[in-house]
């Protein structure tokens, strides 16, 4: 990474409208897209902002989740993802948990791809996990935020918290250690916490309440609906990979009709 | 390209087996994919072969169909593709008119992406058009085939004839125009001919009988069923880009439900 900050105005202004849309009238909403086909189209239907399901990103290049991709591959989607919408919408990539990259060469690669912000989470993939530990992945964020920062790109970090779907420690003590952990990422500069698996409208509202910034929830069946999420306070909704794992079930559909005989 | 014969013998094997499956007892149905994750779908359905569709796999990669995609893009998706599924299974590109590769190049990439099957189409995407000389198409053809060979892989060519799609000369001598370039593409080795644009049964029937070889059809609605096209002696049955534009239309239609505020 150079010292000198170099000019980006483009990325920076939408890494700046990201953030922004943290803090607006209402829920900023992720229907996450997968490839620069489902991309398009969410930005043909509406929405400001292009973020990337890891999971469904990884399914439609032949990989697994959880860090079993190239990273070649990865940033390479997320670049096609970048030049398939126009250069004034954010795209903010889900890079799990950095793909063991220093920050500097993640944010390098971030920003090279065109994305202005990145899904990062504390589940050690690669460690005696499950989780790390929540001083140095405090670290980690602040390091990644000081990265963009240098290059001219205040980077928008939704730092994710595994407390809840790594089950960790007994269930009575999960709230307590998602807040520390979600306090800490906040303070270390992040724009969002993520307690992924979280569902239930109790823990929501205790999490917004609790931790002193914006909070994403995952949209999913049996989680409140989004008016509900709004009035929680919830600032950030995402669909994970529930849209790309939707259209596979229609193509299923499809696929046994064509097998049936049909011709849908 | 070597001109020693290597030892291929998966990729021989596949190419072997889906040139057979042209002359089974039934058409070889092929619902296209255009991604890992639909090449996945399609295996898991019970189909024998994977079959890409060019616009629906460069629309996956942000790119408009014919050939304003970087062939690098198009052969590293179809090396995914072949990559996501297991050896034994056929792999069959749709490389439009070829990218403008000589024959020798564009079979060594097909091989080394995995393919064992090429569509090539005789639209002159480059030139004054609409249509390649028949005589240089089908020597195209042949020199496609042998480089196969000389690779040790005799690779099964789809010889698309835009004759139909194109609307080329007067529409009353467009089927012998059609037969014509048919019997001479079939003659240099390929080992299907794709009328594309054809869809009513007489003109169906009419290459079926006409053209002397096996004989692919574009599936889609209006055209006759799979169990008509059956009975008309068709070999080949092809989807096109018409799966990946019906997920598109399922997302497109989540999008709009989550734009409503649903979590579908």
């Amino acid at each position: 990474m150079s010292r000198t900050v170099p000019a980006m105005p483009p990325l920076a202004d939408a890494a700046e409208r990201l953030r922004r849309l943290h803090h607006g009238g209402g829920p900023l909403v992720l229907p996450n897209a997968w490839d620069a086909a489902s991309a398009r189209a969410v930005v043909a239907s509406g929405f400001p902002v292009v973020a990337t399901t890891s999971a469904g990103l990884v399914n439609a290049l032949g990989f697994d989740d959880h860090e079993q991709a190239p990273v070649d591959e990865v940033f390479a989607a997320v670049r096609r993802i970048a030049d398939a919408v126009s250069d004034g919408v954010p795209v903010t990539a889900d890079l799990e948990a950095g793909y063991r990259l220093a920050p500097a060469e993640l944010v390098e690669r971030l920003l090279a791809a065109g994305g202005v912000g990145l899904n990062l989470e504390d589940s050690d993939h690669h460690g005696p996990g499950p989780l790390v530990d929540a001083g140095q992945q405090a670290d980690r964020i602040a390091a990644v935020v000081a990265a963009g920062r240098a290059a001219g790109v205040d980077v928008a970090v939704n730092a994710r918290v595994d407390v809840h779907i790594r089950a960790v420690g007994e269930e009575g003590g999960r709230l307590a250690e998602a807040l520390r952990r979600g306090r800490a990422y906040l303070a270390a500069g992040a724009t969002c916490v993520y307690p992924i698996g979280v569902a239930d409208e109790p823990t929501i509202a205790a999490l917004v309440d609790g931790v002193g910034g914006p909070v994403n929830v995952l949209a999913r069946p049996g989680a409140p609906s989004l008016a509900r999420l709004a009035e929680l306070g919830v600032a950030r909704v995402s669909f994970g990979a529930g849209l790309m794992r939707s259209t596979q079930a229609h193509l299923a559909g499809l696929l046994a009709r064509i097998k049936d005989g049909e011709t849908p």
